[in-house]
């Protein structure tokens, strides 16, 4: 990894690849090191013990590569076992949000949707942070039920089906903001958006995590612009490398070679 | 790891060593890469179920290397968990055995002493082989308690003194072949030697599992002598890498530097 301890990054499938977007242009100097636990997605059917031994086990195959942060790029993991994780491992760790906070400075009408999938929609965890930062306003948490896995999928007729269906639901809703709470929903963002009228804004989460990463990296791996090709990137699937290299390479639009990890 | 598939080894601590060394012999030509479960030693002292959890972990570890044929090194784990691994993975798996069988070959008074960890001395492992094979030979299943741990911890005092004692059980006993039934003593073979009188043999497993995976492999490395120094050895340790890497080097007698492993 040139010499220098990359970055952790893992989601349940596909969807952590819109995290590691960010963490790429935001730390252009960083390795990164990505793993999809696509032989346990969907993260969201599991109990919190199953969640607790699978992010545990997935942490370790990371340290192993000697990283000095992870992010975990799924709001299922971050909600039910970042707490865990932060008991068992010394380094930092930083998790996805929904962006419900930057959400409620942007609405005008007091009315924002949460689209996510149906186990963060009927969370504690979102209940709180609503409770928390969204007094006042009007919020739709929307559980998206079937979508994740039509992105995982790349199966486009069933994205397609499912999103006409969600986004009018939003648009009766009349939010004026969305917030994206499921780390796969950003490669839909431009799907989402031809959907609405303008004056409809949507926000992610990943933009935030790569400027928590970059606040909390202690030893920001720091080499020349003329070195930039020796950084590296590594991806690891515990599902088909072939078929998450597909997956992988169609919504980063550069070519991913994903490699088997056994957790 | 020189374009060649990996073999795969582990023990629960440093006892595998031995191990390596008969295959680093047999098959010069072939990368190893070897994990000490230290963490969680002795595997003497787990249940079942737990051995069966740690050496799934510790096998996917291995995995994630591409190695193509695992040996287990370590009597307790091949004892009670290779049919596990079996079921689980493809690749083949070679364990060790004590070898009672090559020791009833060689006796001429028809009796055998088995030094073994008390946890494979008493397991019904050990006792359907003398079973097999043994039958109208005497053989003392000799407990050692404490041996494994001083060769772990290189306390030569604790070493010399367990073997004062067990030793002279096997010369009351009478036995002409002593089998070594745990991976860690045949780094104490010129000690025990030379506690006996001429004419006892000891036998070890090493040699055979040598053979065997000799015999299993599919596809050999081949490279020329001179490119003998291309071979790699990797070492890594769920324990602290600077205590396994001075007992290692001082056990093979050449420099170790054993990494961290997180499983």
């Amino acid at each position: 990894m040139s010499g220098y301890k990359p970055i952790g990054v893992f989601d349940s499938g596909v969807g952590g690849l819109s995290v590691l977007s960010h963490l790429r242009i935001k730390l252009p100097f960083e390795n990164l090191v990505f793993l999809a636990d696509q032989k346990h997605v969907p993260y969201g059917q599991k109990t919190q013990k199953e969640l607790h031994d699978l992010t545990e086990r997935v942490t370790k195959f990371l340290l192993n590569f000697d990283i000095k942060l992870l992010v975990v790029a799924c709001n299922t993991a971050s909600c039910y076992a970042i707490g865990h994780l932060r008991s068992k491992f010394s380094i930092p760790i930083v998790g996805v949000v929904p962006a419900i906070k930057p959400a409620i400075s942007l609405t005008k009408t007091g009315r924002i949707a949460v689209m996510s999938t149906p186990a963060t929609a009927k969370s504690r965890y979102l209940k709180d942070l609503i409770g928390k930062f969204a007094n006042g306003k009007k919020i739709l948490r929307l559980g998206c039920s079937g979508l994740e896995d039509s992105i995982e999928t790349l199966d486009s007729k069933k994205t397609e089906k499912l999103l006409n269906i969600y986004v009018s639901k939003v648009k009766s809703f009349g939010a004026d903001v969305i917030v994206l709470g499921c780390t796969h929903y950003p490669f839909l963002k431009g799907e989402i958006a031809k959907r609405l009228g303008n004056g409809v804004r949507i926000v992610d989460s990943g933009k935030a995590v790569a400027e928590r990463v970059n606040n909390l990296l202690q030893t920001p791996s720091k080499i020349s612009q003329k070195n930039l090709k020796q950084v590296k990137q590594v991806f690891f699937t515990t599902g088909d490398p072939l078929m998450f290299s597909q997956v992988a390479s169609k919504l980063l639009k550069y070519n991913i070679v994903g490699k088997k990890a056994y957790i």
